[in-house]
């Protein structure tokens, strides 16, 4: 067993160790601290950046406050590896065979020090506030801490949150950890006026945070872990709302992290050992897009891309962003507005083609729904990573086709390949009848060779890619490439040819097809690549539910799984070859 | 024919008209104006205080700027009445034939002076933003203007849209239309710098816009059209984003109204003519569900009522309000903020109630799931209003089942009458493990006199009220009595007595007794009071597919109706016991 634990680390089990810490000792901590993120994240991959800003402030909150008791909030969570490497979990940075056994983010179930269990941004706030008024509500006597950092600071929430706890009338204390960056460079009129703040050491008297109505602290030194203890030993247990704004580094210890802010926020293993910045080469749907994108607004001057503050996730490069100029836009973390935004864009004849993740466009539906669908602006919306995966249960891609395929007027699309994407997408931005959402397909680029001359505003048409009978397989987007698995099984192992059908429009069935099917199938199944509830499949079964045809849904159960392998969710939901073959059989017998 | 116009609104038909006028004229126009929307309002119904509050600006705009070249957004858009005054639409409000022609919102397919349709808050700085965009794409010049009102400022759209639209880099003006009041009364830190600024005459430093980094402009006279004419003239055309804030009285020019804003932000016919102002008397789901939270409190001092400032939608009357004391917390328009604030309280030993118009849960998707649900806390979720409508498509009330109730580890229940309303809401206040949600009975109240002692801990189990043969109805929520309606016409008209089923639970399915219904039924029908699509029925369709049960859906169609009557709906959805048994006999023969 390879250990790594150091000196004064290798002693702290809990924040009781930290208190008991001489000043010389609690800089040794964050310094082995560092080197223990250092080491492990470029062995495992994972937060970089954020976790070595945020060491020495961690050390201080858990020397002067009194976790559990009191109460620490960590935004997004994305930097408390500190954090757990000081409430008892440190074996899973330290000890190589246990780096798997905590996840990334805070979690409730792994220690009474985590709060909540979250990945999403801009939360903390609002969160800690429920803390405050419940402690309120039964006399307690706790400090309530939110952490949040400067990019976080964009998202509506967290507005929604300062206004409120600004009222909450006791205990609060916010701190603003100022590292001047988002996942990429931060955008938004409040950046001036974080800016402006640190220029002036916290004196300038045009102040966001007064305005709103807080006791305002400023420290520059962010990573002084004796004047951090000096200001956390000011604030504790007053009983007024107080914000702290405090300035640290992100990527702190690590030049190439400190200058390349965007490219560690997040890294893969074995990034540090390269010489030069590993960066993907060959096609992907990122680069599809982008290029795409790029080829669009050198005809079109109103096509317009957007990011809500997550430029990677759809293949804006900073070379693309930096090419694009008024013909790319991030609006910051603010899903909400980036959805208004391109509605009304589009209502002005702009081209708007506005990219989210999955998981995130779950924090904007009253804008699909209402600034965007109920206007029927053509706006684009391109929705990335939609999938059943593996990721951590704050990061799920699974929901977006009830979010979004339940909103009258939208049209949703599954392209099942590169052609399709393609043909999809110029189909949407250049036509002016609807908002239409694309869900981008996920893993390698699957090429036909074929242009796609489908002409997409004949809505809700099915598309039979295979006619056979007695079985028809519907695979939508992403799991067409399973619906041929599970015929060439139905085949090889049932001797029946199946009919195969893409289908491509999540938002409406095809009534005719449909209606066609009756004629010589018995079973129609749908494989989804997402939950079940409120989803494709449901509508199918629905509409087969006054006919004899039998109907087969494929897709998750609706839960939150975490960081479950691919392989276990695909095994218990049935969403492979032989195991929908025999459901296939037995619905048959 | 009665007709009420007057002297200048009579030569008033486009905003061109507006331009010719002095400004005696322009005072005129105002005074007559302000006149019919009294006289009309208390006729028909309608948004009240906001139009009486903006008569004075909306004259103002139309003087300077050039509708519909120039864009006005109107955030939620309830204060329009002046506006479509000036821009053709008079008649609906000075001619009692035409009095329902326009809706009560801005609506682009009755005027092109209409940008968006909107009814929700808090949204119109974005979209003026996404104008503005639009604009500079194909380089345009036209002036973008947003109108906003201080209570919509609590919410976190129209901050990212203000931390957006501060960056803009090109003309937009944004209106403050400040009266000191949201439908309540404001809540949140940022209505103390509202305050200061109103109280200095926009002179104080500390400022909340210019710590956004936008130009800044002070009006106290928002009733005065020389001085507005004066200050619009001075920011036309400018090419960075301004904002004008801009103080105006709610309900101006009624003396009732100016004093008691809240209760003429909206009023029913007659209003004004009558003595005291006319409060509801006898039992509702509302008055049930304060008077029990009352009663709570009083015995549990952790437990909290929670609203996003619509405490009129769940019956916190302003004498409960004043009662609970620090049992009571209106957030503002906030609902992100309410679910995470009431996910922190719960977390923390409190037990709070949040209460929210099912047209408004929408607004926060993301909360309910990452915030909420993913956390597990056990929070008390009340959605009122959840019921097919003939409301405005701005705030249809039929989408938050398909939005709730796909969401995993979240318990969605449908009572059907007061004393399981009552028994629910205890049961979820009291324990532990889940976070409830309850859609709250619609219509006069219904009680069985019998109390209810179910224990709701088991999840999913449906109540047989009467066991029959053949057919079995699934009555959900509201539409239990639908039926026990098509119950009655089954026995009179084919002489099935069928099974009705009170499910209860939305959020799963009683798969053992449904699998029970195998043996002696051939049809299933659910009946559910909101849109199919994503719905309670269809999971049930799911569940048999495989089998030789027939299931019918019933419920509304997939649609943004607007203002249709609801026995048009029902007619077309075939939602009425007779359609539904003809429907049954067809899946039956």
């Amino acid at each position: 067993m390879q250990n790594t634990m150091t000196n004064v680390l290798e002693r702290v089990n809990s924040p009781e160790d930290v208190k008991q810490l001489s000043l010389e000792e609690l800089n040794l901590l964050a310094e082995e601290i560092r080197q223990t993120i250092i080491k492990r994240v470029n062995i495992t991959g994972g937060h970089f950046g954020p976790n070595l800003g945020i060491v020495e402030a961690t050390i201080a909150l858990h020397y002067v406050f009194n976790s559990p008791i009191d109460k620490i909030v960590f935004d997004v969570s994305h930097q408390c590896y500190p954090h757990k490497m000081l409430t008892g979990r440190k074996e899973s940075f330290t000890n190589p065979e246990k780096y798997g056994i905590y996840t990334g983010y805070t979690a409730p179930e792994e220690s009474p020090h985590d709060l909540f269990k979250v990945g999403h941004t801009s939360t903390s706030v609002s969160l800690a506030t429920g803390l405050a008024k419940g402690r309120d509500l039964r006399g307690g006597k706790e400090n309530v801490i939110a952490l949040i950092g400067d990019g976080s600071l964009s998202g509506g929430e967290a507005y929604e949150g300062l206004n409120n706890a600004a009222v909450l009338g006791s205990n609060i204390i916010i701190i603003i950890n100022d590292n001047d960056m988002s996942i990429a460079e931060n955008h938004g009129g409040l950046y001036g006026n974080l800016k402006l703040l640190r220029d002036t050491k916290g004196l300038a008297e045009n102040n966001f945070f007064k305005a709103l109505g807080f006791e305002y602290h400023y420290i520059d030194e962010g990573h002084d872990i004796k004047k951090l203890i000096e200001l956390f030993e000011k604030v504790k247990d007053t009983n007024y709302p107080v914000i702290i704004h405090m300035h640290t580094i992100k990527g702190k210890g690590v030049e190439a992290a400190e200058l390349d802010k965007e490219s560690y926020h997040w890294i893969v293993p074995g990034t540090l050992d390269k010489k030069e910045s590993c960066s993907f080469v060959g096609e992907s749907y990122e680069s599809i897009t982008a290029d795409y994108i790029t080829k669009k607004y050198n005809q079109d001057r109103s096509v317009i891309a957007i990011s809500p503050a997550t430029p990677g996730v759809s293949g804006f490069t900073k070379e693309f962003r930096d090419k694009a100029g008024i013909h790319y836009a991030d609006v910051g973390i603010a899903e909400e507005h980036a959805v208004a935004f391109a509605s009304g864009i589009a209502k002005n004849g702009g081209k708007p083609i506005l990219a989210v993740m999955s998981s995130f466009i779950q924090r904007t539906y009253d804008q699909l729904s209402q600034d965007l669908a109920l206007n029927n602006n053509p706006a684009t919306l391109l929705i990335f990573w939609g999938a059943i995966s593996s990721a951590d249960a704050t990061h799920l891609t699974c929901f977006d086709i009830p979010l979004i395929s339940n909103i009258p007027n939208l049209v949703y699309l599954a392209p099942t390949n590169k052609e399709e994407y393609l043909k999809m997408l110029d189909w949407s931005v250049e036509q002016n009848s609807y908002p239409v959402a694309i869900r981008v397909p996920v893993g390698e680029v699957i090429t036909t060779g074929v242009e796609d001359y489908t002409d997409y505003s004949i809505l809700n048409k099915f598309k039979v890619e295979e006619q056979g009978s007695e079985v028809a397989i519907i695979g939508l987007g992403n799991f067409f490439e399973l619906g041929k698995k599970v015929k060439s099984e139905l085949i090889a192992k049932l001797g029946i040819h199946p009919t195969l059908i893409n289908p491509r429009f999540i938002t409406g069935i095809d009534n005719q097809l449909l209606e066609t099917l009756k004629e010589n199938h018995k079973v129609v199944i749908t494989l989804e690549d997402g939950v079940l509830d409120g989803g494709f499949g449901e509508k199918i079964a629905r509409f087969y539910g006054s006919s004899d045809m039998k109907v087969l849904n494929f897709g998750a159960k609706k839960e939150f799984t975490d960081r479950v392998p691919l392989d276990v969710i695909y095994q218990r939901n049935h969403l492979t070859p032989e195991l929908i073959t025999e459901d296939i059989k037995r619905c048959l017998s």
